[in-house]
This record gives C-alpha cells, structure tokens and sequence, in this order.
C-alpha cells in the first residue's frame, strides 16, 4: 500500500455527478415506470435482474420460508442488532414544543413524523440485511405508518432470506422486488402494484443515486451516496494489524471504495502496509480488496498531529476511525465525519452491524453537510404560530410597515384592517 | 373568487420539474460559471440584470450609505424583527449527546455548525430584507462561520437600502450582486471573488430551483421552492373581511401564488368571496393579485370539519391558517403544513415579518416531507461509537456472524483479530 507525505496532497473528493448518458438512462426509466406501471416494472427487471416475476410484492409465505431457511442463531444476531439500532435511534426522537409571552403570544414548533417512506436495500447477488435494518428501523421510531422497502432480486426472482427476516422483524409488510432507478420510479410515481411514498431513503449503485436526485421535490430523499469510504487517524499506540484489517474491510465493498490511514508514526505507516499485504493474500474478495486498495488507498504521513486532523476536515470521510492514546480529547476538532470511530476496539464493522448508531452515512465529502440517516430524515417540523390579541396591538403597526418596505400592500392591509376593528 | 364544494375536487398540487428548456438553460449557466469564473457573472448579470458591474461584492460604503437612505424607524423595525426571529431560532438548537453503558462502550452524536453557506434572496426590481433575516439568523444562530449572501442587483447595479441594512443587522459580511441560477454556480464552484460553500438556502424564481436541484450533492441545498401558498380553515366564527384580507396577501405575491380557503360555512364562503372583490379594487398590486385568484384562488365548502382537515393534510399548504372558536384543538389533526397560524390575529404577515419563525417555507406539497428552514438545516450530525472491551468481547462473534452473512469477510475478520490478541 503506498504511503506518502500528507503536506501538499489533494486529498478532497466530489461526489460523482454521472455521465449524460447515466442520466438519459434514467430519466427515460423513471419516465417508463411513471407512464406504463406494472409493465415497465416486469420489463425492466427481467431486463436489469434477469428474473421474469409474476409479481413485485413478497408474499408471507416467502417470509415463513426465509426464517426457515436461516439458523436461529442468526436469527437472533439480526434480533439482537435491530434492538441495538432501536434503543440508539430513540435517542433521536425530538419533541413538539411552545413558547409563550404574557401578550397572548404562542409560538412553536409541532414534530410530525412521515405518512410513508420507501427504503431501497441494495441487492441482487449480495445481501444486506443490515442496510433493510438501518433503513427501516430509524422510520419505524419516527412513527412512520407505512414503510416499504425495494430491492432487486435474483434471477431466480427470490430475495434473501435475511433480508426478508431482517424486514419482517423491523416490523416492514411491504417488501417488493424491484431495483435501480425502476424502484425510484415506483416510490415515486406509484404503479398499480406500489403506492407512491413521501420520502425515498437508502444508498445504491450511481443510478439509484441519480434517480434519486432527479425526483427530489415530488419526493423527499435522504442523501445521494457515492462510494464506501473509511479514513483512519493513528498515532504511534495503534496496532498495524488492526489498521490494515479496517482498511481492508472497506476496500472489499467495491473498487471504488476509498480506504486512507493518516499517521503521525513512520513505524506505523511501514508496518500497516506489510500488514495491508500479508492479510489480503487470503481473502476471498481479494480481487476486490486489492483494485481498491491500488486505486484508492494511501497511507499518509503527518508531521503533526494538527496537520491529520485539518486533512480529515479537508475529506469529510463517510467513517472516521481515531486510534490514538487519548482519542476523546480530538473529538473537539472533528468538525466533518459521517461516524466517528473512538480507540482500538470500535473497528468499523462493529458500527456497521451491531453498536446501534446507523451505517448509512454521507459520502464523497458530503458529511461537510449532512447527516448519518437518522430519525431527522423520517419526521418533519411545522411552525406554530398564534399571535395574541395584545402583541397585535403593539407590534401591528411594526408589521405593516416591513410590508409596505417590500412593496405589499396587501400585506401590511391584512394586519390594518385586525387593527381598525379592535 | 370561485366557490365549489370540496367534496371530490382535486386539490393536490405538485412541484414544477421545470421544462427542458428551463433545464438546459440552468446546466448550461453552470458550466459557464463553472468555467469562467467572474467573466461569466459579468456577462450574466449583464444580460440577465441590464447591470454593468466592476465589482461584484458590496462595499462597506454601500452599506454605510444605505443606512443613511433608511428612515430610522424602519431600521429600528429590522432590528425588532431580527431580535425575534433570533429568539425563535434559538429554541431550535440541538446539543450533542452521549449514553455509556457499563461494557465500556459510548454511543452519541456530535452536533457541529456547517463552515459556510450562501443565502440566496430574490431581488432585481423587490426587495426582501424580511429574506434576509429568515436566510441568514438560523445560519448565524446555529455557529456558522462564514454567511454570504447572494441577490440579484437593479439595473444600476444597485441593491436595496434594506437589504443591506438587514444584511449588516445579521452580521453579514460578504454580499454578492449576483442573481439567479450564476449566483448558485458561484456559491457551488466558486469564482475569483466568491469562495464556493458547502449549503446553499433560500427560495428564489424556477431557475434558482432547478440550478439547486442540479448541484445538490457537491453542496446541500434546504429544499426546491415553488410558488407560494396559503390555505385557510375557518368555521362559522371567522371574520370574512379578515379572511379576504389574508388571501389577498398572498395572491399579490405572483400570479403562481395560490390562495384557498375552506370553510363549512356557505355564509363565510359567500361573504368572503364578496369580500376579495371588494377589497381587491384598491390595491397597488391589483392585476397580479386579481390574475392569481382567477387561476389559483378558490372557496371550498366543506361538509364536516373533518372534510376540512382531511383536505388540509392532501394539500400540505406552505401556510395554513386555522380560524375557528377552538384552533389550538385541531393542531393534533394537522399532518402537513409549513406553519400554522391559529386564530384570528394570526394573519399570514405576522408570521412573514415578525413573530420570530421563519418564512421560508416548503411548498407545493413539499410539507409532507420537508419542514421550515431552521437551525437544522446549518447543522450536521456525527455519530459517536467508543466500544468498550467488555462489549466486544461479549459481541465481536456476533458482529463477525452478520458480517459473513452478508459474505464481507474482511469485515468479520476485523473483528475476530481483535478477539484473538485480546
């Protein structure tokens, strides 16, 4: 793994925008799903997935039959997990609250969770439960009646099991079995076999992700992702082994996955790459692992300490990792990470699956503005305002008159006409 | 302004996507800001403006000589109306958080200002310094560093005495006269005078959305802005003069603005609809407002108040109005709206200028899923996870068993060579 000085490197990334002809594809899909349904739903899947469905929507007995293909252990892992994912996302819960002034005045903010969202699930030759539990649990907790989730399936025209075990305990009923883009559509537009939702969430490939985009407005969404990305800060306390089996983790997702180390410890940065080498002679996605870890690894070394944090900063990494003697006290300094990975034990995957905080992250430098998915994204605000009778007296003329500075007369005459008559 | 009942009338609106056209002018702006820096906000500000500038950023001497242009009450009025909207914002802050357990491990979420935004305000021949308060306090409030402020000049190359003056009152430093989509070219990839940054908000015309829609990604944007809303409930309590009035403040905006009322009162619905015509004679503003209640204004009659809610929530209004003998008991049925004004002094205005929430508000149905614009929307959040040692010693087989579900390999091992040296 190549390691060289931090000074002087480019290290920021952008979010990939997509090609023209990226985006043609999909507008002319999500047009497709808007115009014919059902049928360009069928099409595009048999097209896409290679599976010829007779229906889109899982039935209760492909659920019956996924938890009986699974070991009750991991059955209970997946219960363990989503119980910890729970009791993290209450937390997030915000409260409805008011204001009140002895004029009469009230003023507040009322908390009201989504009607409907609609969660894509990665999917087709891999499975995540994790993602159909990081997706759905966070609108559950917000109160969302309605959750249902889309995923490709394969081409026998099944989904996981997992994923359908992962969904069921999450509470979800509606699982259906559609993809990329098509699935955008589907949420979106509303086809005979899916209701539109109000909000679509959940990461994808660069098409889900366009799609996405171009709906935004008629739907809410959560983020656009991009490729999976861990920046990792060591000092001289941290274990080799550890850095490079984190590294390695992000760097089998895909080859487009960014895995980086900032060191402030020559030894350390020597000793990760040997290690960075040694274990991913046996991994299984070795080919994989080792694309990415060509294209987009690096190791760096820092002079300082202050020269590490300002790169992270700089990269806004989607996971964050701090294995240093004191890692609380950086804390403070992190201004831009998606999830912040504190000291030796908290290796990626623990926060991944089990820990309970969410693993949908923003990407591409976007933690520079938005958020781990969380209950924020399945609940929206709404002002309340109720003006007392003595504060209109006061203020009326107040108002009135900003009116008529912007030209309103309109304005400001709503308010004249409440003081003319009191 | 037309009566009908409700019963069966399609009331639902939906964002405008914008034409081609409209959408290949935005992309082509872009890149032509994107390319040519200043040369191109020159040339665009000339031709969309008829202003030829030499200087896009406004100088302290145009801010000193707006304050001189400006009554002193009025700037006494900015700045009451900026100290309630500061005070309203300020109830919205989040703090970080953490919880520990006695493994060892702490979970939270690190809340942190954004570096830098850009406010976009409408402008050219109005002036909104109300915009610039909503667009910029939150920013403020929430610890954002660097606030600049985007508006198209006049075709002297001119901006607003009031602008400038809320502006400065906001504690804003860089104000740009660039409009339209160029100023969300600028703010996205920055020019020789404007430092790109990383959330673009505020409302502005088709352009602005669209070019909003476009870059957002390589920076976040608050929401894609329609034509504005109002949408009233009143019994038979409610004062149909005030009724009109408050529909009329909104129908003077554009004739894209859409006022609605509904009422299960006939004798409100008639004498209100009497009341617009009446009062709609002597206002400066008449052909815009009169065009808006021809396309977009409506009196709807409903059968039951639950007709009415029922209506409130498929609308989603930007603004709601609740005028009843008891509002605040139907707060708890309202799903979607932007805000909510309750009662009879709460006319529209007052929340536009000066009650203290903001007036940026989601529309055309966007309240379903969007919410004001807040301090929320200046702020990120980081997930915080410090796994203690007891903890992945009790759960490392069980985050490594989800990892191999899902066939991630690196990831389980991340964790088992944690177990193996403890």
């Amino acid at each position: 793994m190549k390691i060289q000085q931090l000074k002087g490197a480019r290290i920021r990334k952008q979010l990939s925008q997509g090609t023209n002809e990226q985006r043609e594809a999909v507008i002319s899909i999500l047009n497709q799903v808007k115009e014919q349904g059902d049928t360009a739903l069928f099409e595009l899947t048999g097209k896409f997935d290679g599976a010829q469905l007779d229906d889109l929507k899982v039935t209760d007995v492909e659920i019956e039959k996924a938890y009986a293909s699974l070991d009750v252990e991991v059955i209970d892992v997946i219960r363990e997990a989503a119980a910890n994912i729970k009791a993290y996302h209450k937390k997030q819960i915000q409260e409805s609250w008011i204001t009140t002034k002895k004029d009469g005045t009230v003023l507040g903010q009322k908390v009201t969770p989504l009607d409907s969202v609609g969660v894509y699930v990665p999917g087709g030759t891999a499975a995540y439960p994790s993602s159909v539990l990081m997706g759905t649990i966070p609108a559950s907790v917000a109160g969302v009646e309605r959750i249902a989730i889309a995923t490709p399936p394969r081409a026998d025209g099944s989904i996981s099991a997992s994923v359908l075990v992962a969904a069921n305990e999450s509470g979800v009923s509606e699982i259906y079995k559609i993809g990329g883009a098509q699935a955008v559509g589907a949420f979106t537009f509303g086809t005979e076999s899916v209701a539109p939702v109000d909000k679509i969430v959940g990461p994808g490939n660069i098409y889900v992700a366009l799609a996405k985009r171009e709906v935004f407005g008629i739907v809410g969404i959560d983020m656009i992702a991009g490729p999976s990305e861990i920046m990792i800060y060591a000092d001289e306390t941290a274990k080799p082994a550890y850095l490079a089996a984190d590294l390695l983790s992000q760097a089998e997702h895909d080859q487009m996955a960014t895995s980086i180390l900032v060191t402030t410890s020559i030894e350390v940065a020597e000793e990760t790459s040997k290690e960075v080498i040694r274990q991913l002679e046996s991994l299984p996605r070795k080919e994989i692992a080792e694309a990415s870890i060509i294209s987009n690894g690096v190791i760096y070394i820092a002079n300082t300490e202050e020269e590490a944090i300002n790169a992270i900063n700089e990269v806004a990494p989607e996971h964050l990792e701090i294995v240093a003697h004191e890692p609380f006290e950086l804390l403070g300094q992190i201004k831009h990470a998606g999830a912040i990975f504190l000291g030796k034990n908290s290796s990626e995957p623990v926060g991944d699956y089990f820990a309970g905080p969410n693993h949908v992250l923003p990407t591409s430098g976007t933690a520079r503005f938005s958020s781990p998915l969380g209950v924020d994204d399945f609940i929206k605000k709404s002002s309340i305002i109720s003006y007392g009778t003595d504060a209109l007296y006061n203020d009326g003329r107040k108002i009135s008159k900003l009116a008529r500075l912007e030209g309103l007369e309109a304005h400001a005459r709503a308010i004249d006409i409440r003081l003319e008559e009191e």
